[in-house]
């Protein structure tokens, strides 16, 4: 009974990201989802990505919570276009949530938006809001094991961040083992070792996603 | 639409979740529910909680994941009977699935039961399995924001158990406002400061968790 009521959810929800996903390619809208679990370092990245690619690419971003708005504020900061999604209970962002923000942007002059998840390493990746990839962030104070423990998510990426590369030496993370066992679920994906407290290892990020929303845009 | 279908899951699951209580309580078991985020360090307490009281209380694991069987091989090496769940897709252990392990134990012989949740920090919150208590993991890597961001979790748990505390001079972990936002949420939460990996302030954790058994098998 419950794999029913779970799947006419899911099935519901895709006709609606299929509706946004529409929507996103009439104004030329470049979309993440970018997923990890609590903690991992989801809004530094969004700031450092932002910090970079403000002068190239017009972006907002929407902040999927629980509650409260502490991170929709660090966005807002950097002076950019900002929804937050309190989910109350739910712990992901799905289709309709993202619909529910397009009042609340001038579509027509954004390049680009970074839709942050709910910290979660399950449930986000079975629910598309229509965006173009999904992202996730992995750190390496989870552990090397999360890729063969949680394999939807690293299934559905396109990119994988392994942040907190600074802590290496502090923890027992497996980065031959992490990329080995995310390769074995996902031949395709793009994975990146960074640290967004030293900045280490974000350029090539920044340059592959330039890249990719440039061939997006034409 | 979907708020009614989480309710009524809900619900269905507390009724299985007394009817566990139940037979916990003639089998004079204690049980407490873990949860977490991915690596937080659930699976390493479980071991340091076993090694310190296998002496003591006849224990026994239910392991949730996803997938695979890494933590429960884990157990299994520490001689304590531990059974296997495998959630599929789903992102917490419910009432059901903890009934569906009950023909692999001899549950005449238990004192102990550790339930070891799918790592999540808001969906396990909301599913009782029939637990005495639910104890949860903040790990400092984390950060001290997790208590205003997944309060339910904090709200919903006897024991907040703050780990990898060895961590702290490399991470932004301010300890005073994850504390004082923690008991903000829930005044009556015991916080224990521990790192599983060097063995700090995991006496604490014992003493009071033994104390919890005792009282309840009287």
């Amino acid at each position: 009974m419950k794999i029913n009521v779970v799947k006419n959810v899911l099935d519901a929800n895709n006709r609606i990201a299929q509706e946004n996903r529409k929507l996103f390619d009439e104004k030329n809208i470049y979309v993440i989802n970018l997923m990890s679990s609590p903690g991992a370092g989801k809004t530094t990245l969004v700031e450092e990505t932002i910090k970079a690619l403000k002068d190239r690419f017009r972006i907002a971003v929407i902040e999927g919570d629980i509650q409260d708005t502490c991170d929709a504020d660090r966005i807002a900061k950097l002076d950019i276009p900002v929804t937050q999604i309190n989910t109350g209970g739910a712990c992901h962002i799905d289709g309709n949530m993202v619909r529910e923000t397009f009042p609340g942007f001038d579509l027509n002059n954004i390049d680009f938006i970074i839709n942050e998840n709910v910290g979660n390493l399950v449930c986000p990746a079975e629910f598309s809001i229509g965006e173009n990839i999904k992202v996730m962030i992995l750190s390496t104070p989870e552990g090397a094991d999360k890729p063969m423990k949680y394999p939807l998510m690293f299934k559905e990426s396109t990119a994988l961040i392994i942040n907190k590369i600074d802590l290496l030496p502090y923890v027992d993370f497996n980065m031959e083992k992490g990329v080995k066992d995310a390769k074995s679920i996902n031949p395709d994906l793009n994975i990146f070792e960074v640290s967004c407290k030293t900045g280490d290892g974000l350029d090539k990020w920044i340059a592959w996603l330039t890249l990719q929303i440039d061939n997006f845009k034409g």
